[in-house]
């Protein structure tokens, strides 16, 4: 009962990275929205594979089929679903790793729990699977900027390894993020950002990093209190992406370095509304949005597929070597970025429906 | 709807800070279980305001009242409710922020959300609530050994402001934690953090920290694939907490600096088992436990309310200052391991379940 | 987990018969009500017992103490708990029913799932639970009518044993359900059962019948289609009350003796709304609400505990007779009736809620 | 958020009758099941339409293309989904309802509620929706089988109109049911019933009826107390199909002529096993599964559509009158016998998953 997110836009996908097909089904998207699948289409294209040298060249269309819960280019407020058929499919690269465990891979665990695991291309727990999350979000984005056209949602790479870079959260557009294939808006950083994924490479090696987000224009008050608080429900959904491993809402972990008395932020009235000077609750407080942006960073480790011998140990707990053969990405952030955006979309729709019926 | 926890093991706290009480609900509490009250009552006392001279001096006895659910001893497995009477109770100290939102504290998006909002000693927003998670959380720890026997969730202060300690996962104990009252268990650091915490405290200000936890024997295979992933969920239930503001599993943030190829934890096979020789994953791999200790690290913010004159808005959007008054904590880190730990319990105990309606 | 009714209105509730308390914990339950505390004693009292010489003589006051979610008269919009302390419990009475099981009672399917029970007046599957479920349902009741001033659920006895009435659901009133002790609206029939109900009790017998409820003035639109139908969800809420056999949904049973083109509702516009001519569809048409009266009728089987001698067996297998001792009503109908009422009102509060995150 | 059904074994369906497809999403199913495909494909035949001469003629071959959750014939454990693309759609029937309101359909519910709808062949209201169900109860037979063996789930049509049938729960076999097309294992009667259907075709008549279904060696102990009781989610489930209007369990409506001397079911020992000497009780005590054969009735309306002039309102409230076109069956009952048994192996399923998790 893993496989859905959320509780009244209920989220569910399902699919194994070489099976027939991957798909997601939404319970709960409110009726009347007009579809705009040539939005969802561009979502799906910016995590893609095969988009940029930077990514792994699986040649997947990833074009959405909507089987149900729209009519007339509207939908009908009851399951939507959307549909991806396998295209691209080679099993034969997994063959070799059919009767061992990838380190750092789901391999062990899946088997751990389930008894049983489908090996081809990772199965289940394949990145692949985020096509249905990016699909579903890009419609969680349209039934938010319906009723908050102001919304946005905006997440960039701001770091790879040990290259960071500096954006302005209150500033940064879509457009910049993907004007260069790292998905970093700052045209340095990002150039640094492409060499050190080169080397990785080069080196049969992965690379990590951080991948920012902001969203700007949310109402305050949405987020509820104790335990589905708004970071909270954040959180869970940034660490719900295959290879995250850390995540931090405005001050984050850096926040431990100030006193009190610099870290909180003074409200103040700027035009009739209620700001604060600084953000470094993070859009948050309580677990309640106040109405300044949202700010996430999310870390990715490096991708555990690299391209040298590995030992690790085989069904029978054997030591064993192999190596990783078949299309992979050294570094995952560029792709993650579309990914983040979705689970922000998807948490936000949520919490903006939980809000409506408080029937104020 | 946000006031409950957990899919099989459902909790749901209830109470405000100055109200008639607080407490909590467990819906799917096993049966047969014998309650060790004493160990209730345990946890309760590290959570307690005033058991050392860095907390809170409100004096209250916290002692959980079983109401329902338990017979001669043993657990129902019908609904378990706690209450806890609030006994020291003095609101005339939040008298004069009525009208007024204290910055960084939750005033402000209560009002937004809901449109009203207990002022007194921040109602439900209040970190008292917490009392009713530990109550449950220890009960969450009993179903989870009387199931696991081995099975341990320790959790100790690892850094205040700047004060970093050093610390073994794999063998800190409990009882090393609770040897200092900032609840870090290497002398030399906690020494540190206490002076660093009186500090704060003649500064009339506050001061933030990470604490660490780990839980060590969770068997392989407890989590889910997808969204409800073991590391997503602890993650949303350490980011519910109030004052985190971030958190990392195994390598964090830290692992972004590490090349895939050093990253990745080789398997072997010790003792007919299956382990990895490093642990950068931290106990999880795919949203699923490989059965090696989990580890996280979540990091606090200072505390909110401190002792300074602060520049804020009142309820008419002019702008006022106030300072606080009333008895609070310039670090809330010691108090906050036993709330870590709850709600480690009460994550795993619900994964537990979970596993089990897998019918394997 | 099944203690809990409700996906946005939640409800909990907690306790047994001869435990410390009973209570109840909603969670969802909107802001800014102005509670009236009156209109939830009137409720309880019309469930308590010992309201008149029909039903058992347990004196207990049912008075609710709200414990948290309410301030100043109106709720927050947090988890909302009221209490119900035991306050006359005699569970002497039991003593001779420990170790056997009683025919159609809970004792045996408790034991046979948990393995235990608490063989105190019945314990968690007293009736007594209900009182919680009465004290929900009348603030859902105010949720309703904050929201919607004309809506109104009146449940009434509508027959006991044999003894059957012809009360028009368009225009009953609850004053008139509660003008005489049966409930049972219709003066003469209401003469009939209060004499089956007494020729019970001089038999040593108890006697069933059925409740019948009217909700009038619910808007069009309410409910969802496929699974959690408006029907089904009310099917459900009815038949989780204790000692409730059977339930239908306007025409019911006895539609099935009509032609199709005869049991059509034929759709009309009377002042410019959209109404039925009949109302055999009972007000819901597809799993969702039609703007017409909404019709319930549901049957209650003659209560399990009446005073002759009864062969069973007990724990250890061994034929065993018994005859039951202590307080109990003959006929539950005069007392099931407000909690018929109560478990439609938090049905309808919770599709409320969720036609509310319709978005519409 | 209502097509979803179930807390652990949870099964979502999707799709509109004229759509592009229909199809399930089991988030739950237990890994490790050997999936019988041909099981599967033997209930829908049982619910397709087209079989016999009573059904409606639309030709759809309803087989089950599993996209997702299997391996190897083995499910995963993770999401299951089955696909049914819509071959023989003709909508051009339904033009003239476009903008009106079949009286007892869900158009104009629809339409209140989602503001538009699907008036192709029903759209998301057909008990076309209902294949996915049959296609989920398949397997969560299969996974209740897996585990109990001995378990049977057999439904049967008793009466339609006011022909009735005497059917013995205890020894009624699927076979029996299947050998006539009325699904009346009783000859007599079900040559009756066949009569009376044709006569109502006839007349451009519908007829409804009631189907019965047993459920036979389900263990003592599963569901659960209060509000999830397995007679309330069983009275869910029932109500939940389309067309259904009542439901019973055990002595139902017809126990209230009983005196409770006469309902109570005597306990007795059998073979060293527990159970009672009649079964009023329909197998289900408190909530819980007593061991005996759990006994369900549920009623269904005659058919809305049928071929007679009708009259209604169309969209903009005037007058207006049909006649329904298309394909229809005048008689639901014998294809809702699958559906039936559909429903109750899902409620059971998701009740014994519920139970393991009490981890007894």
């Amino acid at each position: 009962m893993g496989d859905t997110f959320g509780k009244l836009f209920r989220v569910t996908t399902f699919g194994e990275s070489h099976g027939a097909a991957l798909g997601v089904t939404i319970d709960g998207c409110p009726p009347g929205l007009a579809l705009d699948e040539a939005a969802i289409q561009s979502e799906l294209d910016r995590r893609r594979p095969g988009q940029s040298k930077l990514t792994t060249q699986r040649k997947e269309p990833d074009r959405a089929e909507i089987l149900s819960g729209a009519f007339e280019g509207q939908t009908l407020g009851t399951a939507l679903t959307m549909l991806f058929r396998n295209k691209d499919v080679d099993s034969s690269k997994y063959l070799n790793m059919k009767d061992l465990y990838r380190p750092s891979h789901a391999d062990y665990t899946y088997e751990a729990r389930y008894g049983l695991r489908d090996w081809r291309g990772g199965g289940r727990a394949s990145a692949r699977e985020t096509v249905a999350r990016v699909a579903a979000g890009a419609i969680a984005r349209q039934v938010l900027q319906a009723h908050f056209p102001g919304l946005e949602v905006v997440a960039w790479v701001s770091q790879v390894g040990a290259v960071t870079s500096d954006v302005d959260a209150d500033t940064v557009t879509a457009a910049a993020v993907d004007a260069h294939i790292t998905r970093c808006p700052e045209p340095e950083a990002a150039a640094a950002m492409e060499a050190r994924i080169h080397a990785a490479r080069k080196a049969k090696d992965t690379v990590g990093g951080v991948v920012s987000c902001v969203a700007r224009n949310v109402p305050a008050g949405w987020g509820e209190p104790v335990f589905d608080k708004l970071e909270a429900d954040l959180a869970k959904a940034m660490m719900s992406i295959p290879a995250a491993k850390g995540v931090e809402v405005g001050s984050g972990f850096g926040g431990i370095l100030m006193a009190g008395s610099e870290h909180n932020d003074a409200f103040v009235t700027v035009d009739g509304e209620t700001r604060t000077e600084t953000n470094y609750s993070g859009g948050i407080q309580g677990g309640i949005s106040n109405g300044m942006p949202i700010l996430l960073r999310t870390a990715f480790k490096p991708v555990a597929t690299h391209f040298q011998t590995q030992r690790t140990v085989n069904r029978q707990g054997e030591a064993a070597t192999f190596a990783a053969r078949g299309r992979h990405d050294p570094c995952v952030l560029p792709r993650a970025v579309p990914i983040v955006e979705a689970m922000v979309c998807l948490t936000l729709c949520d919490h903006m429906l939980r809000t409506a019926a408080l029937l104020r």
